[in-house]
C-alpha cells in the first residue's frame, strides 16, 4: 500500500462518461492541486469504430488533458454490466487502495440508453459501503478498511425525465471549460466530426444551463442524498460570490 | 367585432417576457403563416433606464422582428399585478375579441424574482375561463363567448426549483433562432451590452438544453395540464422526425 | 431474415398482460392497417386452472380477436423472471428479427403483485438497447442491428401509488372497445364468470377514466420518457379533435 | 343556538359540486344515520339554462335524494369567488352554528375550469381555523368557538395533473350508487340528456377506478394532510373487509 | 403444519433492524395480545465486535423484552444479500408456515448504508407473492398457499432523501417506549455506551417527530401502497382519539 | 438612514414563530457576532390569554435571550393577514432600512393552522423583490434600493404533508439549544406548563431529527430555491466536520 492516496475518485462505467459529465470538475480540482482519480468499470468496447487499444489511448489522452493523477480500467463487461458481488469487490478494492475523501458516480436510470449506467451506480454505492467494513480485508487484496465521507451523485441528463434527481450544488467550471471540451474531443474513435459538433453543442447547453442555476457561466451539477451541514451559514453564503450574481435574482 | 381572429395569443405580464421565453415559437408560427398575437398585461415600467414610450417602441420593434400580427398592452400596474376581477375582465375581453384557438402563458412561481409572473398566470387562467361563459357579455365590451380549446403553459426557468412544471412538448425553433435573439436585443433600454451578452448566453443554453430533450438544436418547452389525445399514435410518432434523431437514444 | 417487419411490438411478461393493458390500442392499430406483434416473455403457467397448451390457445384466440399479425412466446420462467443477459438476448433477437419502429412495455413496480412485471420492464429496456448495437450480431442469431426510434411505456394501474408514472398521451380506443373486452374474455382458464365480471368492471373504469383525461369515451394511457418534439404545434393541436371536446374544459 | 349540530359538513362553491364529487359518501353517511350538511358558497348562477330559483329547487331535490339533513347557500358571487375576510366570516359562522366533527372541501387548482374551486378551498380552510378562535365571537353572529377535529380533502379529478393530491382513503359507496347518479340527474337545468350521459359515464369511471384502488366496486377518494393515528393497527386492518378483497392483490 | 399461526411478521435483513425501526409497534402489538413474529434474513455478522453466537443471544434477549412470540434467522449472507429465487423461497416458506395476516418490511433504498436493506425489500415483496401461489407447494417444504392480505412498509429514515416514501399511518408507541429502547440496548456488541447514547437520541427524535405528525408522544410511521378502504369513515375518525389532539391543529 | 445594518433578518407573521422555528439559528448567529433582526408582521393578538402589551414584553424577553440586535413589529392584522401592496411596502421599507445580506421566512401552506403563515411568505417574497427596485424610493420612506442576495426558506413542519419543501442545509444549533428552549418558554401567555412541555417535546424531536439528517445533535433545516454555487467543492466538503460524522453513514 505504497500508493499515494487520491482526494477524489470518479467511478463510471465507460471511458468518456467522466469527461462528458464531470470533465470540468476534474480539470478544476486538478488545477486547484487535488489528486483526482478516474475509474472506468469497463473498457467501453466494442463500439462501431473503436478497439480496446485505441480506447485506452484516448482515455489516457483525455486524462492528461484534464490533469488526472491516476486512471484505471477494470475488466468488467461493457454493455453487460450487472450489480454482483465480484463487481462490488473489484471497485471496493480500488477504493481501499486509493482512500479518497470523496467518491463521485452517476445517478439515474437511463432506460433509453445503456443499462450499464444504473448498474454502475448500484455497484459503486455498494463498493463504497464495502470499503469501510472491518473483518473483510481478505476480500479486497488485504487492503484495510477506509471510510469515504462524502458521496456525490452526478445526475444523468439523459435519464428518463420521470426519474431525474434534483441537484444540490453546482461547481464552477468556467475557467477550465476548454479543457473539458478538448478531453471529450480526444475520443476520436467515438465521435466523428459531425457527431462531435452535435455532442459539444448539447453539452455546452447543459453546462451553461446548470451554471445559470447557480450564477456561473458554465457549471456541473451534483446531488448529495442528505442536507448540507453548516455551522456558520452566514459566513458560508457571504463567501459565495458567483461572478454573474446570486442565482435567479432579477435586478430590475 | 370586425377584427381578424388570431390563431394563438401569448399573454404575459411584461414586454420582453414573450420574446425571452417563447420568441422562437412566435417566429416559427408566424413563418408557418399563423396569425400570432402578443398581450402584455403591463407596460413594464418603471425600470432603471426605461420609459413607457421607449418600452413601447422596443416592444413594437421586437414584434416586427418576430412577425407578430397584433400586439397590445393593457394598463395594469407593473410590479404590482394582482389577480382581480378587473384584471380578469380586461384580459378576457381581449380573448373574446381575437378568438384564438390556443392561449399561452407562463407557469410557475418565481419567488426570487417578480411576483407579477405568477399573478399573471392566475389572471390568464381565469380570463380563459371567463372568455367562454355565456350571459356575461356586458362585462366584456359586448364581445360574445369564445371557447379556447388549448392552453399551453410555458414553464419558467427561473422558477423555484421545488415548484417546476414538467414539460410536455418542445417546439423546434432552430431555423428561426437568430430572430429570437434579435427580438430580445431590441430591448436596448433593458439590456446594455454586457447584460445582453450574459442573458443571451443563458437563453441559448436553456433553449439548446430543452431542444436536446426532443432531438432539436434549439427548442422551447411547453406543458399542457392533461394527456395528449391521439387517434393514430403510430402515424403521429412516425411523422416526428427530429433532425438529430429521436431524443435520448444512444446509437453506439 | 425473410420475415415481414412489424410496425409495433408489445412485449410483456404474461399472456393476457397485453390484452388487459393495451388491448384497445392493439385492435385500433390493427384496424388502421398496422402490423402489430405481441411478445410474451413467459407462457404464464402454472396458474390454478391453466396449462401451457390451454394458455397458448387462449393467447392465439385473443390475438385473432384483436387482429395481431404475429404472436410469440419465449420460454423464460413465469413467476421467476429476472433481468439477465440471456433474457435480454432472447428479447433483442426478436426485436432485430421483426424490426419495429415502436416498442411498448409495462412501466412500474408492482410490489403487491408479481415481481415479473418490473423485471420484464428491465429486460425489455435493455433488449431495445441491445437491438441497435453493432459488432454483436452473433449474440442475436446473426440478425443485424436495428434501432427502435420510440419506446412507449404503459404505466401499470396496480403499481404502488407512490411509484406511478405520469402519462404523456392517451389513445382513443372507443370504437374497438368491445374487441378488447372479448380478447380478455378469451382467457377462460384465468377468469371464471364472477372474476371476469369484476375484472371487466375495473378495466372499463380505468379506461374510461384515462379516456376522460383526454376527451375520449375509452382510452389507454402511455408515457414516453422525454418531451414530444413538434415542428408545427398549431397544426398538431388543431388536428386533435376528441369527440367529447378538449380535456378538462368546463363549458358552463 | 338551538339548531341541532351536524356530524359532517361538505362545503363547496357550487350546487352540484358536492353531488358530483361526494354524492355517494353523503348518501352513505345519511344511511348510516349521521346528520350531514351541505354548504354551497354561491348559488351557481348564471349558467346557460339555469336561474337562481330553478337551481335552488334542483339543489333541494338532490339533497332530498341523498338524505342531507340541512342544505344552505351563501350569497357569495359565482364565477368571481375570491378568498376574503368576508367570505371566511360567512363560512365560519355556519361552522360555528352547526358544529361538525368533520369538514369536507375540494382540493386542487383547476386552471382549465373555474377558478372558484381553489378559492373555495382557501376560504374553507381559513374558515375552519376561524371557527375555533376565541375572543372573536362578535365576527360570527355571537356563535361560540368550535374546533373541527378533522378536515377531509376531496381531490379534484379535473385538476391539472401536475398538481393532483394523493388520496388517503376511499369510502365504499357501492350500495348507494344509484342515489348518487339520481342526485346528479336532478340538475336538469345543467345537464341535458346527452351531456348527462357523458357526465355519468365519466363519473362512474372515476368512482369505479378509485374504488378499485381500495377493493370496492364504487368508491370516493379523500385525502387528509397528515398521517392516520392508530392505536391498534392490527384490529384496524383486520376489520377492513372490502368485498373484492384487499386492494391490488393478484390471486393467481 | 402444527405450528401456531402468527398475526404479524416483521421481516428485515439484520438483527436489530426490527428493534430500531419497529420496536415500539412490536411491543404494542404483543401487549394487545397479538402473536408477533420476527424474521431476520441474515445473522448480521460479521461486525467489528460481534459473533454469530453473541448476536443470536442479543436477538433473543431483544425479542424477550418486546414480547415477540417467535423469532427466526435465515442463513442468507449478511452484507451480500441479493434478490434471488432461493432467497424468495426461503422467506416464502416461513410465511406459508406461520400464515400471518400482515407482513411488514423496510421500504427505501439506502445508498449511503448497506445495500442489504433494499435487496431485503425486493425479496420480501416477492416472497409475499410466492406465498399465495398454487401448484408450487413443493418449492416451500410442502406448505400450502397462504394469502397475506396486508403489506406494511416501514419507510427507512436513512434512505436517500430523494427517494423517501410518504407515510400512511402512525402507530402510538408511547406507552411501550421504554421497552423499545431497552430492546435496542440489548445489542451490546453493536453499540458501546457512546454510540448507544447517540443512537437513542436520534431514534427518540425520529419517533417523537413521527408521533407529532399524528398527535402521539411517540409514534412509528408506516406506508401502504394503496388507499385505505373505509365503509364508515365518520365512525373511524370519531374513534381516533390521540391524547395530544388531532394532528397539526393549532388551538390558539 | 443612520441605523446600523443587519446581517440577517427573520421575517415571520407572529411573535414566537421565529423562536419556535429558527431560535437556535438566531442564537447561533448572534453568538458568532452577526447582527440579527426579527420582524413580526403582526402583534400576534388576540389570543386566549394574551394582550398586545404582554405579548410585546414576551417578544422582547425572547429577543434578549437569543441575542437579537433589533426586533420590530408591524401593525398588520393577526389572523387576517393577506398579501397586499400595503403589506409588501411595509416589509420592504424595513428591508431597505436595515439592508441585510440574508432574509429568512417560512415556506409552506399550513391549511390546518393559520392561513397567515403562507400569506406572510407571499408578502416577504414580494417585499424582497420590492427592496431592490429603483425609481420607487418614495414608496419606502425614501429608503434607497437594497438587493438581498440570499433568501432562506424555513420549511414549516406543520405544513400539509403533500406540500412540504425539501431542505437544502441544516444549521448546527447544538451548543445554543438551551437558549432556544428558554426563548420559547418566555411566551408565558401562550403556553401554560402542560402545553409548553408538549411543545418542547415536539420541537426537540423535530430539531434532533433534522440534525440527524446532517450529523448534528440538534439542527434547524432550511431550503434555498436554487443549487448551491461552489468554486472549490473539495475544500468545502472537507471543512464540513459534523461531530457525529457525515450524515447517514453506517460504520459497521
Amino acid at each position: 500500500m505504497t500508493e499515494q492516496v487520491l482526494d477524489v475518485i470518479f467511478a463510471m462505467p465507460h471511458p468518456d462518461d467522466v469527461e462528458i459529465t464531470c470533465g470540468g470538475t476534474v480539470a478544476r480540482l486538478a488545477k486547484l492541486g487535488y489528486r483526482v482519480g478516474v475509474l472506468c468499470l469497463t473498457n467501453g468496447e466494442p463500439t462501431p469504430h473503436g478497439s480496446p487499444e485505441v480506447r485506452a489511448q484516448e482515455l489516457a489522452e483525455a486524462a492528461r488533458i484534464l490533469g488526472v493523477s491516476l486512471v484505471q480500467t477494470l475488466d468488467l463487461p461493457n454493455r453487460e454490466l450487472l450489480d454482483s458481488l465480484a463487481a462490488r469487490y473489484a471497485v471496493a478494492t480500488f477504493l481501499r487502495r486509493y482512500r479518497p475523501r470523496i467518491l463521485v458516480t452517476l445517478a439515474g436510470r437511463t432506460p433509453a440508453a445503456s443499462p450499464d449506467h444504473y448498474q454502475a451506480q448500484l455497484i459503486v454505492e455498494a463498493a463504497r459501503f464495502y470499503s469501510q467494513l472491518t473483518r473483510w480485508d481478505e476480500r479486497f487484496d488485504s487492503m484495510p478498511p477506509h471510510r469515504i465521507d462524502w458521496l456525490w451523485y452526478r445526475p444523468v441528463h439523459i435519464a428518463a425525465e420521470q426519474m431525474q434527481w434534483r441537484g444540490t450544488f453546482v461547481v464552477d467550471v468556467s475557467d477550465v471549460y476548454e479543457q473539458k471540451l478538448a478531453a471529450i474531443a480526444a475520443y476520436k474513435s467515438q465521435f466523428d466530426e459531425q457527431r462531435l459538433e452535435r455532442l459539444l453543442h448539447r453539452i455546452r447547453a447543459f453546462d451553461a444551463a446548470d451554471g445559470a442555476r447557480a450564477g456561473f457561466r458554465y457549471g456541473e451539477l451534483y446531488a448529495v442524498p442528505h442536507a448540507i451541514p453548516l455551522t456558520d451559514p452566514v459566513a458560508f453564503f457571504s463567501a459565495l460570490n458567483p461572478p454573474q450574481g446570486p442565482p435567479t435574482v432579477q435586478t430590475r
